[in-house]
């Protein structure tokens, strides 16, 4: 068989043409297309839909026969399997708790140092565990350590390998996975596929794909100066930081442990992880996959480490003393804001440099020129009820301009109270939203919203925590329509992370960027319009660090550095920063030409024989080395040679 | 007149030849060339030199006629003049401090709440300026903040022509700029022209040049999800964040200060500048520069602010005041490592993300295959006592391999011995090192070096504080060279910032880089070596955040991004990374391919009809964008057609 040679240029023309190939067919069909869309409309484009999937799988084997080598993983992945806890299984019937709050049925109640893991949804006891100790936190830093020492130098491509394998036993476990994580958390298994495996296989993929050519050296232009711009190389190197940390927050026990983990294993760190008190039970399983993964492709398996501790008291300062570890190079912190004090006051003593994630306040802006609202009202219902509203990038705020307000609020009337509550896991039912964390937030949130109706603002659905009739021990609150919704209100200020859709009214585009950042957040937003021009105005004029034009939270999945502002904190995990910023950036100069080198000059070398001549040499090579002025400069080259001696 | 037409990649192949030639040209020389040692090496080098000169000359006109565009401004410089205090006159008369640590001849002992300004060098008083208070600093960030909203939306080309003008005066003023920071700092005008002068200039000069580029939007890859990365494009962009801060220490009270001031008005942003306490009234004339620059180029010059306090006490709070204030978006902080605990711990109150840059204890490494060590002892000399020692990126240790340690030794003790202690600010004398900033250290500086005398060390000249005989009331410290340093000494774990040589014998290259990491810093170090592959591999080795080779902090002028690790603190100022560091760089995704949007699939739209059929659609979903297996993805895409309805 023959083979064709191409070059890189020739290779991204043809994935061009190919893109073009695509792009055209699907406007030359004869309806308003729409990838997904198109799959959703059964009857009358069936034929277009089997159509359009053809055309795709073409194009993909095309592409596959052009690419094989970029596509094709040189590193091969490994398979491996580890054993199940008895409550991942389906069906598991397991002990329910006294009590909503209460002690579980099976004793430990002598133990108060132990961690009580539960299912929110159902109330189900899933275990205990010991809370850890400030010796075991130095115990997992210093395995982690020792592990470290190898895997620094471990190749990309080795790194590549774990992280190809984690890919596949993820992809080929979604169920297990995701079930895993429902039990823990109480959210629904359709949620958990999105927010818990989606984003972890395109965290995974990019880095696979992407992740390389980040941590290159990065060659910079060097001096300006004149006499050395011609002989100086300046490049940016990133080395492994050594043992890394994170605290990541319970609402994606999966997603939000595995990020971290996957970055540090990438950037040839080790990490020990500190997850919430609240999903420990999930979070030991998802650590075992992850050790077990690095054993299969021969590699330590205390690189990455889990550790878990009750909050801090008077007489329990493990969480602080994990926070100023002096051995925990970066810290990265999900979490919220009173949380965030605590962990920056600890990291301060170490000299801890920490990525700080916190709530937003999000909004989603729908101008005027925004057309499709039935469509549209489907991505704020998602937005906003995806895992009970316990998302940091959740909808926190619908800003709709006024021609679109009151359709809007009628269409989303209509939907809100459809919703039904409870738990999918073993799919007993077909429900819309899982439970929250715990109900230890449900006094808070009924006063917000009871205080904004109070000020004005409409109620039209919910408000108020439920009691499921199959699931007393669970902690559901029901989907909540809030409309009119302004400024001064406290739920227009403060972060929900619950399943409150407030709705505001804006005047113009204008009023809506105005209402947008009248909240002290700063971390995404989305804007719907059919003016590109204007959204990308409006998304400029956004206080955020996040924006999504036309859709919700794709800057998340694209792995963009992602991060907020103000109050929702500063620093970048994800994407190409989000691996920079795991490393030592180390700015390195260097010679570029040979037999070129700097030395001391004689009028500068100590001891100095003449002050006034030193000041004058200097004098003369700053003038020489940065006037814009060609005659300037070779009056001071002339001057340089007087005084050089 | 005719004129040529390049394009960029002709321009690029043009600027290359010309560099070729000239390295070519430098190749073909007879002896061992060198830019700078050619200049210095009077009689038998005079005619070759000025070929040199021409060369060089001839090239430049070269370059300029080719590439007149690129090198000329399109934004012409403004020119201005303000007025001189008294004391930047040359020769002027101060009246001196009655005693070291006294009280001003010349009154306001009675107000305790003024800043008191003396030269260090000399004793003579400069001035006293009253500690700002909290109101005040809300004064001063309101107008900062009021003048962002205007600069803001400024040009690059604008901003640029504010930086000119600035690099033009500081060019025309070389003189007047370096003796009001020797009167406020001790230091000696060569020290200035170097420490403050060609640094802030190759600062301004390098973003000039490339700061447009830094701060352009950052295209990125998108999303690798086989159904998204057709439609989805990601970028980057760089916005203001409004007002900053920045906390500087006392050492180049000209060139700490200006730094963060040009990269905050080159990034639009406004700044609040808290300088040290030691050095306000310097602070004083160099912010009225920049405000008197600002104005004469027509914008607000209240764009620019400074602030100073006492440092703060049980009855005053300002210092954390301003470190905490809520509107102060960014903090760049350059001192020392108590100090910064004090800066974290309050802008943790804030969630403000700071920049830390704290001390070093930058090793120099000679290797065994380095051999011009009278060169090498020059750079050292320079890079140990230059500002008598009180440089963040001095030479602390120099590690020298055990072949070349005793030459070495010999050497530096015969040139360390005829260092001569003084000012030359009105150029009096020839004096080779001034003064330190006070005198609050010098006892803890003569124990460190007692002790390590005592623990096997060898002094070989100095170690205690010098009363010099002109200068009674200035604080001078003896150069000091201190041989056979071992790690466990306190001299080898803590900052000295002092004039102070160590020296520390390296069995090997190993042993250089053992030592060279034995100290719980991380800034910068060199090294030096004749194999460039052995020197990178040491580069690669240090545990620091820059490091030069075979030069001595050229990573610094580079304009590279510098910052340090461990014990020297964390985040990036200058290059690329210190100006985008500065923005809210903010991750805005949108739809690359018309007529493509996403839309919520109908079984995952809310009310859920089938919880199962919507697992399983987006089970395929992640499947078919996910697997590496063609055949896999093609029974994925058949499922979600299947499971689409």
């Amino acid at each position: 068989m023959s083979h064709i040679y191409l070059n890189s240029s020739m290779l991204q023309q043809l994935n061009h043409t190919v893109q073009e190939y695509v792009a055209d067919w699907m406007r030359s069909q004869p309806l308003h297309f729409n990838n997904t869309k198109l799959v959703s409309n059964p009857a009358t484009m069936k034929t277009s839909s089997t159509t359009f999937l053809v055309t795709l799988a073409v194009a993909y084997v095309l592409y596959r026969w052009i690419f094989p080598v970029a596509q094709r993983q040189t590193s091969k992945p490994v398979s491996f399997g580890l054993p199940l806890p008895e409550a991942a299984q389906k069906h598991w019937k397991g002990k329910r708790l006294h009590s909503i709050s209460g002690i579980p049925s099976n004793g430990s109640s002598d133990d108060s140092q132990r961690i009580q893991c539960h299912c929110p949804a159902t109330g189900q006891v899933l275990g205990s565990f010991p809370s850890m100790t400030e010796k075991d936190i130095d115990v997992l830093v210093s395995k982690a350590a020792h592990a470290q020492v190898k895997w620094r130098e471990t190749s990309f491509d080795e790194r590549i390998r774990v992280l190809v394998s984690l890919q596949d036993y993820i992809l080929e476990n979604q169920d297990l996975i995701a079930r895993v994580a429902c039990r823990d958390s109480g959210k629904t298994m359709l949620d958990a596929s999105m927010g818990e495996i989606l984003v972890t296989l395109e965290k995974l993929q990019w880095i696979i794909k992407h992740g390389k050519k980040a941590l290159q050296p990065s060659k910079r232009p060097g001096p300006t100066n004149f006499f050395m711009k011609w002989y100086k190389g300046a490049e940016v190197r990133y080395e492994p930081l050594g043992v890394i940390g994170a605290l990541v927050s319970w609402n994606y026990p999966f997603h939000n442990l595995l990020g971290p983990i996957i970055a540090a294993i990438f950037t040839g760190n080790a990490i020990v992880i500190k997850c919430s008190e609240q999903v420990v039970w999930s979070s030991e399983y998802f650590i075992t996959i992850c050790k077990k993964c690095l054993e299969s492709c021969g590699h330590d398996p205390d690189l990455v480490q889990l550790c878990y501790s009750n909050p801090p008291t008077a007489n329990d300062n493990t969480a602080n003393y994990y926070s100023s570890h002096p051995q925990l190079k970066h810290l990265t912190f999900i979490g919220s804001k009173p949380v965030a004090h605590h962990v920056l006051a600890a990291a301060s003593k170490s000299l801890t440099p920490v990525c700080v994630e916190l709530g937003g306040k999000d909004a989603l802006i729908c101008l005027d020129s925004f057309k499709d609202l039935n469509a549209l009202s489907s991505i704020i219902m998602r937005g906003t009820f995806q895992s009970s509203g316990q998302n940091c990038i959740g909808i926190e705020r619908v800003i709709v301009a006024a021609t679109n307000y009151d359709k809007m609020v009628s269409i989303l009337e209509k939907r809100v109270g459809k919703l039904r509550l409870g738990s999918d896991i073993d799919n007993l039912e077909d429900v819309d939203m899982g439970a929250m964390i715990s109900d230890n937030r449900f006094e808070q949130l009924e006063k917000m919203i009871e205080s904004a109706v109070k000020q004005g603002a409409r109620l039209l659905h919910g408000g108020a925590r439920y009691k499921h009739p199959n699931y007393p021990q669970g902690h559901y609150f029901q989907p909540t329509l809030l409309v009119d919704v302004t400024p001064e209100m406290d739920i227009a200020q403060n972060e929900v992370f619950g399943p409150v859709l407030s709705m505001m009214r804006g005047k113009d585009t204008d009023d809506c960027v105005r209402l947008a950042n009248s909240a002290p957040f700063g971390l995404g937003g989305s804007i719907f319009g059919s003016d590109y021009a204007e959204c990308n105005r409006v998304a400029n004029q956004l206080h955020s660090g996040n924006v999504a034009i036309n859709d919700f939270a794709t800057f998340y999945v694209c792995q963009l550095p992602f991060g907020g502002i103000n109050g929702s904190g500063y620093g970048k995990f994800g994407g190409e920063e989000g691996l920079t910023g795991l490393c030592n950036a180390k700015s390195v100069c260097y010679d570029k030409l040979p037999f070129i080198s700097t030395q001391i000059p004689k009028p500068l070398d100590y001891p100095i024989k003449s002050n006034r001549a030193a000041w004058a040499f200097v004098k003369s090579f700053n003038t020489g080395s940065y006037t814009r002025s060609a005659w300037v400069r070779i009056k001071s080259l002339i001057s340089l040679a007087k005084n050089a001696n």
